[in-house]
């Protein structure tokens, strides 16, 4: 494996792509703030389900670890339409003892539409009690960390 | 107007009520991360339609002036159940040239639940260009903003 | 109880008010067609509140009594705008031995927006296996019964 | 083209998988009832774009046609969840003079999850007026037709 250092940041730039709709847009004719939010939570989603084998469904209901938002900030850069597929990164800045955050950024042709920071930390699902970092993750996550 | 500073003050926090619905919850039986927003939203929604006489849509399609955001940012403090209606709170925080600042504090049973706060600028609706505070809301904005 | 046949039918109809928003309005500058059924089950979820104290996350969480959909029908009659309050009459039109189906319709300035026809019928919440309308709901519901 | 009219009937059936997420789902944890349309009409909506190369947000803002719903009617057989992707089969089974029926049907793993039918009317977006299928499109919806 003789990637470049570069190489490997890149490929902790996780992407998912998004077709925005009709059912999303407004009376401006763009995607309605709200829907930003969703998402970039949809593309946390799928990141959490492709470096870890389970999305928020299965981590919650077969594994009984839960992952809740303690925050969330995003700037709206450009708007968001049905003319461009949706492309969102998603990079794990940092993890803490039990948390994890997380960049989104959102692109259509090229432009950037919006960027955010979504801070999750990790809690006993059925408790809500807060807990570490699962032992078996920790490695897996801190491999993705991007500094 | 014997109105001490304090209860002048206090007028200028209003309060939308939202009753929170099994429509809203996740399978972790609060509402779900993404919907916080939307009631945020809803409440800064709420407050143009009482304080201006224009919601976003008849802003938009009666005004063809539009408020489109450029930042949100929310900490997420304690989850948000259907078992108690959702309080919102929303004070205007800054005037600018051409946007707005809101502060949006959600509360159930006395519990603070997120906090907030929210940049939307002016745009020509239909143009999605740039303009000032329309002159004949600025007075009553600049009442309204509580520092 | 003097009320008449036609004020006790009356009694059994419970309305429902709801505020749509530019947030339920798609670029026709009318509420979305999805935002439609979520009308319609919103002023459902109230009815079961109002009449038998326990709305769908009351209901299955505390009682574990659950009340999936089989069935939904609705007629789009005129467009939903946030020009008006969006009223909606719910009546219990069939109660049967799990089963219960409801008729919904919304107006708007007293113009019929949406008429349809809601099936929900009784479960174990989770077992989700289907059980007869609980002993203690039947002769309320009974009550409310409206051929 | 020497396929069989069995294989060209298949052919008229279009299929849209969607990844259902936790964001869907409610405490019962299936994906909530109101969902169940959003779905549906999505897939109904990629049918539009795949078949006609107008989506509804490109008809409708691009060539001023609008499809309005005037019906919807849906059978839900079994809960969504997000174990599996959901397959939409779409199929346009009547095309009349101003409007058309579609069916889909939902799959999980092979299980019928819901099946409904779906009529949209054509108009003028901009007038909200209703007119006949746009003589370029006639000939197009003719041939896809699955009765």
């Amino acid at each position: 494996m003789n990637e470049t250092p570069q190489a490997q940041a890149q490929s902790k730039t996780f992407t998912h792509a998004i077709r925005v709709r009709w059912a999303d847009c407004d009376p401006a004719r763009i995607a309605y703030t709200g829907r930003i939010p969703y998402f970039a939570l949809e593309a946390i989603d799928a990141w959490w389900d492709v470096h870890t084998g389970y999305d928020w469904y299965r981590g919650n209901i077969d594994r009984n670890v839960g992952t809740p938002f303690v925050h969330m900030s995003i700037d709206f850069r450009s708007p968001v339409t049905p003319r461009h597929m949706l492309i969102c990164q998603v990079r794990l800045v940092r993890l803490g003892q039990s948390s994890v955050r997380f960049a989104v950024a959102g692109r259509q042709d090229d432009v950037l539409c919006f960027e955010g920071e979504f801070v999750e930390v990790f809690v006993e699902a059925d408790a809500h009690k807060k807990i570490n970092v699962p032992e078996d993750m920790r490695p897996k996550l801190e491999a993705l960390v991007q500094g």
